[in-house]
């Protein structure tokens, strides 16, 4: 059985979400100071949930998502051609189950999938923010997830949990919010970039600054800087396989199975231009600009004297996972966090699991992922007082069990009055 | 003591070759059918020698360089701020020594450092080759040095050595040519490209390709695509360095010192943006296309049962060095050929030496290095039936010893009536 239809089977036999929708959400209604210092009049946030929240509202898990990702971790779009990008994590009875946990994910801030990002629109102009995007750090990603947070009532995070830029936002979570946490869940991720990840990150945005339909970022009423972009993604599709994972995936394989002709390209030549090509199709230039800088920028030491002490008030258990082949986040960065965390007097569970998928190990890695998520945060994510060996863990469940025709969704009885959904990524200028 | 005033320091006690000249020569004057079966109507070769031919002519040692390198290995070029390439191995008691051997080095076909390459004047058009320039190989590099040797009357090169595209030469020497090499080097290179490997350089081509003024290779008459190779060399120097060797020498530090002044860029940054910018206004994109997809196709397994068949012809000893942070040349490689080369049967050297400088670790270990090459050319350059244990190996050499005013050259009797010193790059068509 291939591994894709391994991947199905496995799904069919525990479930899944069937469709689900996104939702928008207006927070900073009065604008938004940013770490930079500069302001965004207010913030449209694109989100989806899957999983009912519980009366006592303890019971959400925050999902972030990774650079090219968005709102949309898990379920299926209405004429969707695949689920979204953590579905083998998140449903009933995967590792975040949905029977027992609301499962949230939003876009962040400064992508470009329905969250205020560089192509909305700027009320000041009327056009495209563009090369006016302000600067954006991973905590002020995070200062919009904890007010959108706020706005849906909710004051504790059963769980956050993501890999890549999406650990980073999980563990800004631990530091920023102390007490509004329980446990984290940080992949193939670090504290702070190295400079050879900052490297590949400023040769990303340099390629994309290359392309002639750049012009400085302000291309949206022209041609897109599709060429440079394609550019930039390929050098992310390279860090995020392994020498090993791709020595499997293409070897030297020429297109169309002829090992040795020399005039067909390689495999792995074809790969990229695909993975560029399609990139280009659903990702704005200036996001990619815009987050790299932000993951260049994010360091939990900054104006700390250790790691430890930006833990000190934490009150989180940690589940940290890296990947034996992913050289883009090595497993000696996370081994850090884990020692900076036991400095703190945190518990910690810290692995390095054996895999040859690189970084994408952790969109991939299910099987010896799974199982170690699960037991984790069967214990961690608990609300305070609870013991799992001592009694399960029952939720309430309002909406009855999932069905694949109805897309599950949380209902969520607002604290205070909701902000309008908003349909367009336009927002009003403050009065000010 | 800094590193390079340590370095200098070395030079000095070993004294240097002092100032040196390029040549050139006309091989394959009647064309040259490439491995693709394209032809070049003639090449035109530059090149460098230091120390004296014997009269036996058994003592010249032939230098390959990398992708980025020339024929100016090592000496100093009148006015210029820096010295060849492995001035730091080559010179009067270094390991290549000018004292016992002379030394040569080649620009390889396809390059643009006075040897026939797309930048070369077509004589079938009288513009330059550009898009126009055939496919070449490593093959046909190591054709086109042949072809210089034996114009220069030398039948058998007491060794050739080189790293990175280098190594890929000197191992296709043993292979092409196995009764006219007595010993090789081949430093952090493999004997055919992985995936990965693969992956960067079509990154490479892909930037430098998406750049405006790529015009399809045909932009001698106008702008370069500066741009887009710029690009592309930042890719490179990235995979030259080491993870470890990139945080000792960078960190997360911030141009003019700031630590953590967000609105400079980081040291790193900096770093690739001036690689960038120097390599475009000395190397040809189109170089750059044509001896990556040279390195892309290198494969000595290619039409043969397995790697040790390749060199079953083989009459020299090897030695094979990689280095422990190389992750564009992983040490695995060369141990793979080690391997091979045991089976064969050929006496082979393969060590890993511990260093954080990465790739470009064949560049700049010298106190690991040295040793190792010194004592293996002693024992395996000599002439056959010589044995470095019982009688010193003292060359013949006419023109006395070196002088840092005088340049040391190759006193070459020439067995065959030479061709003639071509100053310029363009060349004749042959009359078909």
């Amino acid at each position: 059985m291939s591994r894709g239809a391994e991947r199905r089977a496995r799904e069919d036999a525990r479930g899944a979400l069937g469709r689900v929708t996104a939702e928008s959400r207006r927070v900073f209604r009065d604008g938004l100071t940013l770490q930079s210092g500069q302001r965004l009049p207010c913030v449209d946030v694109a989100f989806e949930r899957y999983g009912t929240i519980n009366a006592a509202r303890d019971n959400v898990i925050l999902v972030c998502h990774a650079l090219s990702g968005g709102a949309h971790a898990a379920g299926w779009h209405t004429g969707a051609s695949k689920p979204g990008w953590w579905d083998l994590m998140i449903g009933p009875g995967k590792p975040f189950d949905t029977d027992r946990y609301c499962v949230m994910c939003s876009n962040v801030l400064g992508s470009c999938y329905g969250t205020t990002g560089p192509a909305s629109i700027d009320p000041a102009t009327g056009r495209p923010y563009g090369s006016r995007f302000p600067t954006v750090t991973v905590g002020d990603m995070v200062a919009v997830q904890k007010a959108l947070i706020d706005d849906l009532g909710v004051t504790q995070l059963a769980a956050v949990a993501g890999g890549s830029m999406g650990g980073m936002q999980a563990l800004q979570w631990a530091v920023a919010y102390p007490d509004a946490v329980r446990a984290v869940v940080a992949l193939a991720t670090t504290h702070r970039h190295s400079p050879q990840q900052i490297a590949f990150d400023e040769i990303a945005r340099r390629a994309v600054m290359a392309d002639a339909n750049w012009r400085g970022g302000d291309y949206y009423d022209g041609a897109r800087p599709s060429d440079g972009l394609a550019v930039a993604r390929m050098v992310g599709h390279v860090t995020y396989l392994s020498d090993c994972g791709m020595e499997r995936k293409f070897g030297r394989r020429r297109r169309g199975g002829h090992e040795r002709t020399s005039a067909a390209p390689f495999e792995v030549e074809s790969y990229l231009d695909h993975q560029g090509r399609s990139f280009v199709d659903r990702f704005d230039a200036n996001s990619l600009v815009v987050l790299s800088r932000a993951l260049d920028l994010f360091d939990l030491t900054e104006g700390r004297a250790s790691l430890a002490d930006a833990f000190a008030a934490s009150r989180a258990a940690f589940l940290l996972l890296s990947f034996s082949s992913d050289w883009l986040y090595p497993p000696h960065q996370l081994d850090t966090v884990g020692e900076a965390l036991r400095q703190a007097g945190r518990p910690v569970t810290c692995e390095t699991l054996p895999s040859d998928d690189g970084h994408d190990a952790f969109l991939l890695e299910h099987d010896a992922q799974a199982p170690i998520v699960r037991a984790f945060l069967t214990s961690a994510a608990a609300p305070r007082g609870f013991h799992a060996t001592t009694a399960p863990y029952l939720p309430d469940n309002p909406l009855g069990p999932i069905s694949e025709e109805e897309p599950s969704r949380c209902s969520l009885p607002l604290a205070r009055p909701a902000g309008p959904l908003v349909p367009s990524a336009s927002c009003s200028l403050p009065s000010s």
